[in-house]
């Protein structure tokens, strides 16, 4: 359905998608990353999804280098392709949190540290504040155009 | 393809996945965002999509509250509900960026007040401190589960 002309989108967001697109995935990728799941019957059991389906979207991901099967116990473990993949689950929940979840959020992201609760902000590198999102701008480099 | 199974999940970003989980839906929203793109005819000249999917997707955001359809001059703007998206765009664009992208990153996100770098940074709300990765944990919250 995306076809050619979503390739085409000079985007790295577009192209974040086409690995992870899938909202399956994105599901395993949480459990691997933010609930330290390994085994596929623990997979299986968090997400009560087909066997076959699991399976497939498993090896995609042991393909794409998120995850690594080991050879011993078959456990999968994520990447640090995957670990980078953190804050976008980090967003999404925030979001769901805020505007698509009706009684409250179902997790809270915590510091192991120190057990603090962690947030995403943005950060800006030269003045130092935090901007505000409507102060945030997408601009093309244009050496890339 | 999702069903039941899906929605059973109680998870927020599994629930942000469906208000924008699919693609063209995300590169919308990135056009409506950070590109200022209110027309339709812009959103059908950056995307290269046809005009009745736009249609679909640009009335569907309208529908879940994200843009704003003017009476009078037919452009659709974001609203607050989809200002809160922008964060999830960045962590897809930083990710991205980093492993999916050769050639470096086609964007870069600034800071509208002093032209700065503006990235997604972690933030420990108790030590305040910017915790790694690995030390963010997802916490499930008793009383939700």
């Amino acid at each position: 359905m995306l076809g050619r002309g979503y390739e085409d989108q000079n985007c790295s967001a577009a192209r974040a998608l086409e690995v992870v697109g899938e909202r399956w995935s994105i599901l395993i990728l949480r459990d691997a990353l933010f609930r330290g799941i390994t085994q596929f019957s623990d997979f299986q059991r968090s997400l009560g999804i087909a066997t076959n389906v699991l399976a497939k979207r498993l090896d995609g991901f042991v393909s794409e280098g998120l995850l690594e099967k080991s050879d011993g116990d078959g456990t999968y473990r994520p990447t640090e392709r995957a670990l980078d993949f953190k804050p976008v689950i980090m967003a999404l929940t925030a979001w769901g949190d805020r505007w698509a979840t009706p009684g409250g959020p179902p997790v809270t992201f915590r510091h192991q540290g120190c057990g603090g609760e962690v947030r995403l902000a943005l950060a800006c590198s030269a003045c130092g504040t935090e901007p505000t999102l409507s102060d945030t701008l997408a601009v093309p480099n244009v050496a890339r155009q």
